[in-house]
Parts: structure tokens; sequence; C-alpha cells
């Protein structure tokens, strides 16, 4: 594969605050974000416009949206299309903008990623399942939960932890959440007692296990690193990206254990990068529950197998720790609205590069990771940012 | 805009013929054109695949449909993600496909279109009126056909026509079906005796005003033009594209009669692909209503305003006339299974410009030209194609 694309920088971002029912539409929560966006970068005319969203057909019977989006933003004649990727949906949008930029076909995109919620949750549930087999899975009962609990049940079996070896990892990211103004939880103060108290929600996951259902938008300017300059003075440079598909199935794969797209993902952005593992200063990672969370760490070789929770539970997960993940929160406290996650993740990593993230600040970090999952692991995108 | 893209070619196509009720699943008909396009372009070997579906979140209750795809055609490990962009979304695949090869991120990326609506009816309707506004048009009962039904009763009041002047158009579509093995209405005559008998499926609007409902699924293969002969003796080159956005709602334009993104885009299409609208030998039109087809050739330029009827009553758009269209059956008589649409007419562009159009086959045609309509018209996507 050759590399005649352009180089791709971002030069703006835009952050709705994640809220458990925003007051807005699910439009005007997509535009909210965009315009912040546009302000953050100082531009007034966007080429193309990709838009991230999972949930709208059910929760707001709602297609179509990129444009429905463009137009409430103000950017009519724009390119607006719709990117999905179940749960990874907003690196999906990401990327596309991305394709724009690096093949020249726009000078300016933004990637935006939208979800609104706050509605029936029966309703939200079973259309979050749909990232499963509607044929094979969906009629014996599986949803993205149950997945993920036997994903955690056959954990602990195999190698003989308890879940409670998993509470650092909520630790860490309601500890960043105190100290991110957009964070769903920025005011809840989790506690060890809290954790230990906390309900199970499919057993062995507790809630503390599963990230937040709730409502948010948020959005990055991308243009050619040439330019980027012109347009913020500390832009962030989009130094690889890479997409791979599993086979679909956990009962499909040779080992459910093993995320074997993180691993090639991963694999494969590091070499387009020319960076190596140990060179990342900060991770975001898709830890809509904490068991994908363990298993992620382990596939990208941060930890062998069935180590992974140890990273939490030694602290190295923390801010200063070797490896900070989760540095806002995470989607587990700074809350995961669906199509938006990846976004908001990709805005706390520009934040960290260029030292605006505030009391979470970590010390000059270089290089941060991002890694999105859609459904039970069959899709994985990975972008790394660098300055 | 500077394009430091590759050149993009086409060098594979495969069509899953369309039926009004497929034995196969969505799953198997997505696969089925997959390996029907590898196989032309003679590629064992995909990096990427987008997809385009505009209605398995309700039909099928499956999202994540990329990745399902891809597994179900045997692309472990490829790039797969779907894409939407409403009644336009097969040229919104194409479009993705497009930068994923021009920004070299992929060397070898499908663009696959897949539709399975031989559902419950009702469901159908109402799944497909989600490409409008859901707040403020579908709450008033507002579908597809009430607008097109709209928008052909200005149409006659303002230019003082009747519905007849439209019957060229059904009348083209079916006679150039029948030369398609892979048409819906291949085998069906429809004679101007019968247009008159046809019922009214929503005034004005006949049955022969609008495209049917049915199942069908269509596959490019795409490639850098530099080493598309590599692929294929017979490579296809995509000249340039265009996607614009317009003000969501007919209502908020200042004229419902004129498709200003389907001007805008157009323009800027030949614009890049340094052509001129006369130099077009063919014109793959999205004629989901007889009067969008009309509109679309008013906005084009092919007609003065009021005027597009003609080039159907006079027979210009027939294959011997100076601008055919529809030269396969068109979504009216080859059918408009949504999301597959706009990549069943690529496959067609390059069946002619390949000399591989069967009986359909123009005389050495070197330009074709392909237009996508989402919704209402608020998204329009332009494609140019060349030998």
């Amino acid at each position: 594969m050759q590399n005649c694309g352009a180089e791709v920088s971002i030069v703006g971002i835009g952050q709705v605050p994640v809220t458990a029912a925003s007051p807005l539409s699910l439009r005007q929560l997509g535009a909210d974000a965009v315009k912040r966006a546009m302000a953050d970068a100082g531009v007034e005319h966007v080429d193309a416009l990709f838009v991230g969203n999972m949930l709208a057909d059910e929760l707001q019977g709602q297609k179509h949206l990129a444009s429905l989006i463009a137009d409430q933003a103000g950017l009519r004649w724009a390119e607006a299309l719709q990117v999905r990727a179940a749960t990874a949906t907003g690196a999906a949008a990401l990327r596309m903008a991305y394709l724009a930029v690096a093949s020249g076909q726009a000078d300016v995109a933004i990637a935006l990623g939208v979800e609104k919620m706050s509605s029936d949750r029966t309703q939200v549930i079973s259309a979050l399942a749909k990232a499963l087999d509607a044929e094979l899975e969906v009629p014996g009962g599986a949803t993205l939960l149950s997945q993920n609990a036997k994903l955690m049940r056959l954990y602990l079996e195999r190698y003989g932890r308890s879940i409670s070896d998993f509470d650092g990892f909520a630790l860490n990211a309601h500890a960043n959440a105190n100290g991110n103004p957009n964070a769903l939880f920025h005011d809840r103060v989790v506690t060890q007692e809290r954790i230990n108290a906390a309900p199970i929600v499919s057993a062995p996951l507790r809630l503390y296990d599963a990230a937040p259902i709730c409502d948010g938008a948020a959005a990055v300017v991308l243009t050619r690193t040439k330019q980027a300059r012109a347009f913020h003075h500390q832009p962030v440079k989009m130094l690889s990206a890479s997409v791979v598909t599993d086979r679909f199935r956990i009962a499909d794969r040779e080992d459910p254990l093993h995320l074997a797209a993180s691993t090639r993902s991963a694999r494969e952005a590091f070499r387009r990068a020319n960076v190596h593992r140990s060179d990342i200063d900060l991770f975001e990672v898709h830890d809509a529950f904490s068991i994908m969370n363990c298993l992620i760490l382990e596939a990208v070789g941060f930890a062998e197998p069935g180590q992974g929770w140890r990273l939490a539970a030694e602290g190295e997960i923390f801010r200063d720790g070797k490896l900070p993940i989760c540095t806002m929160g995470g989607l587990k406290a700074r809350g995961h609205p669906i199509g938006a996650s990846a976004i908001y993740q990709t805005c706390e990593i520009v934040q960290q590069l260029t030292g605006t993230a505030g009391q979470n600040q970590l010390p000059d970090p270089r290089l941060g990771l991002l890694q999105s999952v859609g459904g039970a692991g069959s899709t994985v995108l990975t972008h790394i940012f660098g300055v």
C-alpha cells in the first residue's frame, strides 16, 4: 500500500458536555458541537461533514442525519454523509474525515459524533443489541451487556481472578471524570466502598463495570498538516489509522478472550506511524465494559494475556502511572453516548497533547493512542495522534 | 482544494439480479455481490469494504452491517464500514471507497450496496420516511411518495402540463429493463395502454411514476488507475465526484421545483473532470419518481425549467436519443433496492463504457454520468466515469 495522501492534522475541537438527558434535540446537539469545533478552528467554511450516530433510526425515528445536521449547523452546500460501525461509530466518522482530507477532496472536514439516548431504556438496549448478529445471537437473548458478562465470567474462570481485581478501572475513570467539566459524572465521587456496595447488573458485571447511557456530541476539524498552523497555533497530527474487522460472532473466533482485531489494528497503526507501543504517552481506550478495557490492554500488548487487570489494580493506568488511560473519564465516567464517544476521546487526546487538559493535564505528552471497538470486538479502529 | 490524491478506476463489478423477494438473506445478498465483483476483478485480497444500506435497522433488526457482511464474504481483517445518505446511500459507499483508494489508505477497495425490502410493506414505507424530517415533516404524514406527489402537483400547475407528459420516462425505463437480465422487470412489457390503465398510487402519481420496492445487491472494485490494467483489461476511470447538501426540507428552499444541490453537485463534478455537460454519452439518473427524473434533468442543465418532460416525450432519453438515460432500466424498472441502486447504476455505466451492455449497448460511449438523490433532494452525489 503506498501512501499517496496528504498528511492530516486536527485544528479544532468542540464538545457539548455529556448529560443524562439533554434539553437539546439530536440535531441541536450535533450542530452545537459542530459550531464549537468551527469556532475553535476559526473556520467559517467547511467542505465536508461526516456524522457518526448509531441509534437515531430507532430513538429519534430519523435517518439522513448528516444532511439534517449540516442544515441545522448552517453548512448548506457542504458534503455531508453518515458513517457507522456500531459502538465504534465515532471513530468511523473520524476515519472518513481523514480520508476526505488525505485524498485532497476536502480542504476542511469535520468529524462529528452525536447520540441522544435519553429515551425509553428498553428501546435503547434493544437498538444497541443490533450491533450483534440478528439471526444467530439476538434471538437467544444476547445483548452487548450479556456478551460482556459472558467474557468476564470466562476471564475470571480461566485466570482464577475475582471481579474486584477490576475495580481500578472504575476508580481511575471516575477520578479523572472529576477533573473534566464535560464528563457526565464530573461531580460524582466514586470510592472503593461505593464500588463494593454496587448492585450486579448482569452477573458477574456490577454497575461500575459498564459505561452509562447518556446524551452527547463532539466534533473535530481536520485539514492538511501543511496548512494547519494557519488555522490553529497548536495543531495535532493524525499520524496513522488502521481499521480491522474480525469474525463477527465471538463464537466463531479461536479464542473469545483474544481481541485479534485489536491486536492487528494496533500493530498496523504503530507500523504506519513508525512508533512503538512503549512510546505511547496516553491511551484513550474503549472502556465500555471493564472486561473490554482489560482485554484491549492485553490485545494491544500492554499486558500479557490474563494480566490486563493488573495495570488497573497496580495503578499503572492512573495519570501518574506508566500508561495513563481514560484520562478525562473514559466511556465509563465521561459517559458513552455511542456514536459520539470516539470523537470525545479524540478531543481529549488533543487537549492532553496541547496542554489544555486542565487539572487532568499529563506532563508533556507527545503521543496519544485511541482504539475503538464495534460490537463484541469484530470492528476495531486504531488512531495515533502526535505533536 | 488541491488534488493530492491518486486517480481511481473501477476494475470489477458484481450484480445480484434484482428480485421482488430474494430467497437470500441480507448478508448473503451482500456477500454474493462482493464475491461476483472480486471474481470479475480477479482479486482475492481486499483492503477495505464500504457498505451502503438504508433499512436493515428496521427490516432485519441489524446494525453493524459492514463487519457482518465482510465476515460472510470471507474478508476477515479487512477495513469494513457502513455509510449512508438516505436514498442516495449506494453513492455514498462509492464515495467512501473512492476516498480510501485516492488517499492511498487502500490498494483495493469495494463499494457494496445492499437492501432487502421484501418485508412488511407498511414497515418499509415508514422506515423510508425517516429520510425526511422526523420532527417537522413525518408527524404531518409526509412520506417520500407524498413529497414527490406534491412536487408533481406543483409542476403540473406551474407549467400547465398533464401527467401523461411524463409517460416517456416509464416507457424508456421498461423498454431498457427488457434487455437487462438483472432487472426486476426484465420480462414485463409496459406499453402506453398499460400506463394509461395504471392505478393512481398518490395523486397525481400513478403506479408507473414510482420505482418499485425490491431486493438487491451490487458491488464494484476500485484501485488506483496506475495499476488498474493489472486487474482488468477494461478499467473504467472515476473522473470526478461531488457531494452537496441543500436545506433539508423542501419548504425551506427558495424554489421547491429547483434541485439546487443537483445543479451545484453536477457543475462541480463537470469542473473537476474538466468535461462539459454536452460531452456526456449516458446519464444514469435517480428516477425513483418520474417527477424527480424530470427535475434532475432540468437541474443538471439538460433542459430548461419546465421543459424536462420534453426529453422523455420527444424520445431524447431513449437509447437512440441525444441523451440516453436509465439505459439498463433505471430505478423504475431495473428496480430500486435503495442502498444498492447507485451501485447497480455504476455497474451499468461500466457495462456501457466497456461494451458489455448486451442488447442495450450504446454505440461507443466514452463518458457516463451518475447522479444520486437522498431524501427529497437535500443530498446529491454526482460521479463521472470515463474510458
